[in-house]
């Protein structure tokens, strides 16, 4: 069981030469998203050595430019490689036409199918899931509808515990499904032997929230208790909380504070401002709020697992 | 008087880690126009570090992505940085809305006026000028509407020769703007003094032709004859002629046999397959046509200058 997250870009507003706008690609248990698609993640794909042919499933969190310029350029390549299988694309509302409007102006006729899975709600729901995880989206508070996304692993199927299952000769191999998927067995005397004696108990499923543009909001903290990794905006200092506030971003100690009463596992900042050179400052005020606070690096893999 | 080509991207279909889709930035006497601006031509801009500022005149060839889709990308950081003055942007019929779209859904409010001067004529006319230079489009034989451009220097006012305007005590100060741009001089008597007699020999202007992708058209030669420099495009080499037509592009020794007929300067190749790992192939091929043809570099500033 494992979660793979690699950093593709990490900085606001424009990229540089060695300045990537959002991006991140997500392994969970070989199941690989697309999360946020700035111009230039297709070259930051390929410096990752990411397998294109498996993103199947894209989520960005607004149309702002440094979100979702380089989405055109990737659909365009996934198309000029043969892509064959669908593509998921999740999104809020103008998504569709903003991206259809471009393949109709340079006359591009995909040769897979495009879903858009446009969103306009403003709670927490399932969005998307498969056997492998599960995509919430959580609502966030920027100058634009936003969405971040609360990524969870299926719980897997649990392990048989055989010598327990022996002592109950009724219990046939066709029962075994049920009993993995924990569901308690019920003998022909009508005794109920609960799920936990026939099987070892499961681990709890990892889970990922990457929380893009927004301004510091308190009910985020409920939506992603307890997530082993999480990523939060972290765009100004403490000093200029009011400039944060005005263009709906977050303090580094706003998005420490989110990570502390969320009680997460990791928190790694991003979306830094371009005025910082030297991001300590931001890496120390998130830290005394929330020790286990990390900077992003450059094409970083940051990886979660349970053994 | 001098013509500098920064040469920002030359491959075609996609980006990749040492590879970038079309756009060039020519500077003729100061006066600086973008060409073609695919996928991540503003980091190539800030690679070559040039002014984003004085760059005012965008000329696009054709809406295929590898040609345009870091238009939008360049349009918001102008604007992020504060742009005033008005952006030209010139291009197919379709570009306005190509772009003006992507601005609604980012909800983008730009500091700046952009000017969009869409073309569908199928001829060769003035599309540009300014007291620096004038551009005219080439239409080209694309597999979608299609243009090259043709950047002349305007003429520059001529030398007076002073000793030689010294002998007629009729031609006053006021009178040298005249001579300086051309004009013979009439003395009261009716005499017509020429002005070869009274200026010095001027110089031809500079020219610059971008032949963007086309197969091959042997009218381009009348419309590109003689001029300095000369970019025209060679995916393919000669045993992929038909691919290269069905393709709408042309072979090497297609590009060096219109570089020979317009007996121009000097050619420069690109928009190369990718299947070409080594390019020498090509560049042999269009010598044997046209031995003054060079193969781009990254970031390489080729330059025209008369003294």
């Amino acid at each position: 069981m494992s979660i793979q997250l690699t950093i593709l870009g990490y900085n606001s507003a424009t990229p540089k030469v060695d300045s990537h706008p959002t991006a991140q690609l997500l392994n969970v248990n070989e199941r690989f998203i697309l999360i946020d698609c700035g111009e230039g993640t297709q070259v930051q794909l390929r410096r990752a050595r990411a397998k294109f042919s498996k993103i199947n499933h894209i989520f960005i969190s607004h149309l702002h430019g440094d979100h979702v310029f380089g989405l055109i350029g990737f659909i365009s390549t996934m198309q000029l490689m043969g892509k064959i299988t669908p593509l998921n694309i999740f999104g809020p509302e103008g998504i569709k036409d903003f991206i259809l409007n471009q393949l109709k102006h340079t006359q591009s006729k995909c040769s897979y199918e495009i879903i858009f899975h446009e969103l306009s709600h403003k709670d927490s729901r399932l969005i998307f899931e498969d056997n492998k995880l599960e995509v919430y989206n959580i609502p966030l508070d920027h100058r634009i509808y936003c969405n971040g996304y609360l990524v969870k692993e299926k719980p897997r199927l649990k392990n048989l515990n055989i010598e327990a299952i022996q002592a109950y000769p009724e219990i046939e191999t066709c029962d075994y499904f049920n009993l993995k998927k924990g569901k308690d067995f019920v003998l022909s005397s009508g005794e109920i032997i609960p799920n936990d004696v026939l099987t070892f108990p499961q681990e709890e499923p990892l889970s990922y929230a990457f929380c893009s543009d927004t301004r510091y909001k308190e009910d985020l903290v409920d939506i992603i208790k307890g997530v082993d990794l999480l990523y939060h905006e972290t765009t100004f200092d403490k000093s200029l909380g009011d400039l944060a506030y005005k263009t709906g971003h977050s303090t580094a100690e706003q998005a420490a504070t989110i990570a502390k009463k969320a009680n997460v596992g990791k928190l790694i900042m991003g979306h830094f401002s371009n005025r910082y050179t030297d991001l300590t400052i931001l890496l120390d005020e998130a830290r005394k709020v929330f020790p286990k606070t990390y900077l992003p690096k450059n094409l970083e893999i940051v990886e979660v697992k349970r053994n």
